[in-house]
């Protein structure tokens, strides 16, 4: 019979759990920097020379001495002959005397002799060889210096960072083609039920499909993991115990569903494998209440409850922050969210964290002009939540983030702007 | 040289570009659901069956008739004889006659003549097979009913479903292991410009690598498409024309990064590869104002700036939506944001709008509990703009996310809290 009497906040649990993890995996893999996306980054990247490597003008306009346009009018022009137009792609053949200019597009190199661009906008032509300059411009302006964006020596980029679009196109100023990243995390998945069948095989009157294995697979896939998954393993200890200590051996995290029958055996196989075993068999939350987290020589091996909706939520909440955590991601970075209304009054138990599945629709015809204008589609949100029996699985398919009520709360009321988590 | 007497407000001139768009594509193909992870559905998934199909339990407890259970309490409490256990996997043998209960788990069937299960913590046992119940329960507590989770002829996934972990799993459920998604969004991807050279290869002075295509590549395959590269064209009209007008026949959307030496070229390019061609020719916001958007013969045609910066914080603004809408996915979805507080006073001249990268800092030491409370994660953020020339690259890898100052506002004030787009 499950015992409760020492479950933690959530908060407490992951800390715990977190804490008696190894530092982040060292083992890498090159691959090309282009299909890096959303891959970490295994080694400080350190520039080995100056970006740009050439001075080149930042507008287009005029490449000049910015001596020769100082007090420039409208009414009193500064007079410069042109003496040509610098070369997309080329470094210019000619040095700028004083008294010269030249024509130059933005990221056009800069003539040895000029050290500023004045913009188009701000010269007239007079004649063909003599353009009026009507600003001045000081040393610098409108030009990007050697080493400019990124000074020779910088890094570039640090170990553990996520490769976003950015960084990529980063490493290709550099060509850098290749790129070390940390290998993806291995999470193996085994599911236990005498109840459960595979998703491919028709169920008769008491057994049911699988769905934690792949609600977990597709979590892991999307959050730098790379799922494994070991099937469905009979509600048996030396069964459940011989399949986790196999996943244990090729992975660097375990995770075991299990159904309230089976939560004894996880406990037992958990504390079997390596010290210290169980380490949390119980969280002050709804939904999850049962979930065990564990560590056996250095890995985390987690027991998720078997109904789909706990599995997840849970999931989110102890599965991907492990992932992040051995792959060295920084564990301070902001979780995608929403702020939103809440439309109905939630009561909750105090004492005990809940995370509520929310359904968000666009408020229409807002008064809030503000909120309206934060950006492409965030406008101004209702949050509805969406009750249903944690056993549902399509109650979660049917949700775009969750709530969470704190510990300490009774509730929250209708009309409040809460902060979703976007799932 | 360009003209942009007739720039539009970013939402105006996105809005115009996807007016002139034809809906979604309806080209679909068969995956592995598992498979599926971003997808998005190509078509509405009906039940066919009703989800569970057959009475469960909830909880671990009893199963009962509830009308045995009316009025037991702790003093009082109603005795039912105890005649057996309903096994994980099967169906009951036995029908629950009055005065009965059997043993069961959560997950397994009810039996025949059982309509409500007593949770074990309101159960004593007196003899072995007899039990005391101390608390009523109503017909159908604790038990998931035939079709409660999704009932026969439901649409369980409608048309244009982006796949998440949930939506993967609650196919599963279903023993749905095949799914027709919509195909992914081809984006041609042409790099215009006489100083360009491929990453592989090494700059003399006054080249530089190209960086926009493999940016621009990222965000296309982060966001539902599938990246095509055309690789570098010289500043010709007939060169570009010819790469156009073959990248239009290959892909659904082209986009060409092009320096401003090659922006005429690019409009007339635009023009002459089918109707209407260039609908807009400059955009009122920082970066990116001399983006170029156009739909030739129903396929979107953006010319992005030159400078990476703008090329890719306009990639977010205009590239991603018109991928969306081909996908058919809902144009009302939130954007993943954070609400954090500006460091410093940030100018913008009225009439513009203007998108700064910023950078976010955890606050800690806070005085607002609040916030901290947020979820895991999210506490408080700081939110510290980076300034940089639009040329430079790092300054975007160093983002975290995008501000958005409105048309009509001169600037936000430090310590208001903005809501930052993350990117």
């Amino acid at each position: 019979m499950p015992e409760f009497l020492q479950s933690l906040p959530p908060d407490e649990a992951r800390s715990l759990l977190l804490s008696h993890l190894p530092g982040p995996i060292t083992d890498s893999e090159s691959i090309s920097t282009v299909s890096s996306l959303g891959r970490v980054t295994a080694d400080d990247i350190i520039a080995l020379h100056p970006l740009p490597e050439f001075p080149h003008s930042a507008m287009d306009g005029y490449a000049v001495r910015a001596q020769d346009t100082f007090g420039a009018t409208d009414s009193l022009p500064a007079y410069l002959n042109l003496v040509g137009e610098v070369p997309m792609g080329d470094a210019p053949t000619f040095e700028l005397q004083s008294g010269h200019c030249a024509l130059i597009h933005t990221g056009g190199m800069l003539p040895d002799g000029a050290d500023a661009v004045v913009m188009l906008e701000y010269v007239q032509s007079a004649q063909t060889n003599e353009i009026e300059i009507m600003r001045p411009v000081a040393e610098g302006e409108n030009v990007i210096r050697v080493g400019e964006d990124v000074a020779e020596g910088t890094v570039i980029l640090p170990r553990g960072r996520m490769m976003r679009p950015a960084e990529i196109g980063g490493l290709m100023a550099w060509g850098s083609v290749q790129l070390n990243v940390i290998r993806k995390i291995r999470v193996g998945i085994i599911s236990s039920g005498d109840e459960l069948v595979y998703p491919s095989q028709q169920p008769h009157r008491g057994q049911v499909r699988d769905v934690n294995a792949y609600t977990l697979f597709s979590l892991v896939m999307k959050s730098g993991g790379e799922g494994v998954l070991y099937g469905i393993v009979p509600d048996q200890l030396s069964e459940l115990k011989d399949m986790a200590s196999r996943a244990l051996a090729e992975c660097d995290v375990v995770l075991i569903t299990a159904g309230s029958s089976t939560r004894d055996i996880t406990m037992a196989v958990m504390d079997s494998l390596g010290a210290p075993g169980v380490l949390v068999h119980g969280i002050n939350m709804r939904p999850g209440k049962p979930t065990i987290l564990g560590v056996c020589d250095g890995k985390a091996v987690i027991g998720l409850p078997g109904n789909p909706v706990s599995a997840l939520v849970n999931g989110y909440l102890f599965v991907v922050p492990v992932i992040e955590k051995l792959l060295g991601l920084p564990t301070d970075k902001p979780r995608p969210s929403v702020m939103a209304r809440l439309t109905v009054n939630i009561a909750s138990q105090a004492g005990r964290e809940d995370w509520i599945l929310v359904k968000l629709f666009p408020v229409h015809n807002s008064l809030s002009r503000r909120a309206s204008e934060r950006g492409i589609g965030n406008g101004e949100w209702d949050a509805e939540p969406i009750f249903g029996k944690s056993n549902l699985i399509f109650t979660f398919a049917a949700a775009d983030g969750l709530l969470r009520i704190p510990p300490d709360a009774t509730g929250v009321s209708a009309g409040e702007i809460v902060d979703v988590m976007l799932i």
